[in-house]
């Protein structure tokens, strides 16, 4: 991935053509935009673009502060991803946060001044302004900081659910997932120790190994351990032997990985795959199926968010919101200026999934 | 497994003890027993027992007709299946029918001259008469041959509760399973064929496959193939692009077989795992979990006795008895007298899942 990167003045490529309809407003934004699937290195280019900001009755102006680069963006521009764009040229990016800046007249609930995230993906974000239908976004609160903002509806979101929905878990019970040190894995951790759940966090031997442990204990780890240590029967027997069987095993990883992580379910317990970083399948041997009767389960965020409410959608995006604000559920992000757009993606893809590489829009 | 068996007259090692106290009425009977874990061919011994027919109040005196040699009886005579006999000596055997022969004074619901099958297994079927709580057997009609009778529990129930359990299957909806022409691959096909459930049927290839695939189309499969033809992604568009996606995928192989029919899932669709017959995991790639919310799950007969009422269990097997003496649910039996036992459990080895050997337990 690490290739050289053509400068930014040279891929402005900006579009100077007068506005369609020059009795509308305008406004001219930036935005990364590309025409064809490909390595995002080679696809993305930043361009200037006109807005017309007359909105219709069902729509707002938003203006956008932040946003971040995730892998599933990534993937989404190589054209390896389970959605992809209605059209081309495509803006990129699910996620970000941003203040609405005009509200057409049939909007209720929004105001000028709000601050609102996506409510789905698909939105592109990699940009400084879009128009949409008010009820493409949601309300965050402003004591919100807005990098938080811009990645609270994908990572954290799928941390609640993957806690909330495929097991009843209770003070005391055990989960146990790979992956441990992504973002997800982190505010997994984050939001099973309010809650008084007990957490086996397996992670690849790395560098800095022992500060990662150590972070990951900070943030509410209660064992954390390396994949040969968890292959490692005796090993595990012993350290398990005090412990509740996992109710809950969450796999990001696949491989291996995946099937360690079932390996230590409890009967009836489920796996639940919300992604697959090693890019191999998952292998899991029959007789926990038939004897154990365990359960495997996937978890996606859009389609969490296109087959549930508005409503339940908002509960769990206020409770985040306030843990954040009280500084009760925290995250590594590594901000960069949005005119630095090359830089931050070619961060972007820096090994470390723990922190996120996020743009601040009007930077 | 082809190895020379020592004769029946070598093996019966008659037990001449007198019994343990004369007061009681005994009844000599014949019974296969082993002492530890082991080949079948060399740790099982077909020894006289004197049974106390004096029985307690809640019990029951059961002559036994038949009973089958199933994989799961080899496996736990082996020590490698999910449950293990609680002491040694143990007779194994988990299905089969007897007639009642005598019955204590607090038994209700049954009398003498009923025919009973196990309510579970564990029971030790591989005998000629047996001594048993009430509740351990279940009535079956008389009119229902013994052959059937005794392999109705596990293979027939198996396959009713796959289709009923894990999908809403609606008249023209689909299902796919590999190792089709297994016993409980052949009962899907005929019960889902009563339903108007349309059925895919992966099988290997094989000596006299055209002979398979006809009988299996006889029996109510739509659609018969071998794993080959089922890996090609061309010739299975083609076929299934007239088909509505199956919702329910049938597992009993693992391995590349398990794979095969995770792939064609609908959306939401499920796949269970029932069996390993080729001894290999299961291997999925992440993708589907994620994008198209499928979900794994495994069954076992023996826990879903367990964790039902009796009520339930009996509606089941009522169910089917009517199915099978009004001859709408078919079985390829091959029986063999009690007294050639190790004839029996040597052909009982042979390749063909598709066919039961059953013991005839007077002859």
């Amino acid at each position: 991935m690490r290739k050289s990167i053509q400068s930014l003045a040279r891929i402005n490529n900006t579009l100077s053509f007068a506005p369609r309809n020059c009795f509308y407003a305008t406004v001219q934004s930036k935005a990364v935009r590309y025409e064809k699937f490909g390595n995002p290195l080679e696809v993305l280019k930043v361009e200037n673009v006109d807005i017309d900001t007359s909105v219709k009755n069902d729509e707002v102006v938003i203006k956008m502060l932040a946003a971040p680069i995730n892998p599933a963006d990534i993937n989404t521009i190589q054209g390896v991803y389970g959605k992809s764009p209605k059209s081309f040229p495509a803006v990129p990016g699910n996620e970000g946060v941003g203040i609405v800046e005009e509200v057409g007249s049939g909007v209720t609930g929004l105001k000028k001044g709000d601050h609102v995230i996506p409510s789905n993906g698909g939105l592109g974000t990699w940009r400084t302004h879009l128009v949409c239908k008010a009820e493409d976004v949601t309300t965050v609160p402003k004591e919100l900081p807005v990098e938080y903002a811009s990645i609270l509806s994908v990572n954290p979101c799928t941390a609640y659910r993957l806690l909330s929905d495929f097991a009843e878990l209770k003070p005391g019970d055990v989960i146990i997932q790979n992956g441990a040190n992504s973002m997800v894995g982190l505010m997994v951790i984050q939001l099973a120790k309010l809650r008084g759940i007990q957490t086996i966090n397996l992670i690849r031997q790395r560098q800095n190994h022992d500060l990662t442990v150590q972070r990951m204990k900070q943030l509410g780890a209660d064992i954390v351990m390396d994949y040969s240590f968890a292959s490692n029967n005796t090993k595990m027997s012993r350290l398990l032997s005090d412990l509740p069987k996992p109710k809950l095993a969450l796999n990001c990883v696949g491989g291996d990985a995946a099937r360690i992580v079932t390996k230590y379910l409890a009967e009836d317990g489920v796996m639940v795959t919300y992604g697959g970083m090693s890019r191999q399948g998952i292998t899991v041997p029959t007789s926990p199926f038939i004897f154990n009767n365990i359960t495997l389960k996937g978890f996606w965020m859009t389609r969490w968010v296109e087959t549930h409410s508005k409503e339940e959608r908002q509960k769990m995006i206020d409770e985040l919101s306030k843990l954040v604000i009280d500084k009760k559920l925290l995250a590594l992000v590594e901000t960069h200026k949005f005119s630095e757009f090359n830089y931050a993606l070619e961060k972007s893809f820096e090994d470390g999934q723990e922190r996120k590489v996020v743009l601040k829009m009007n930077e």
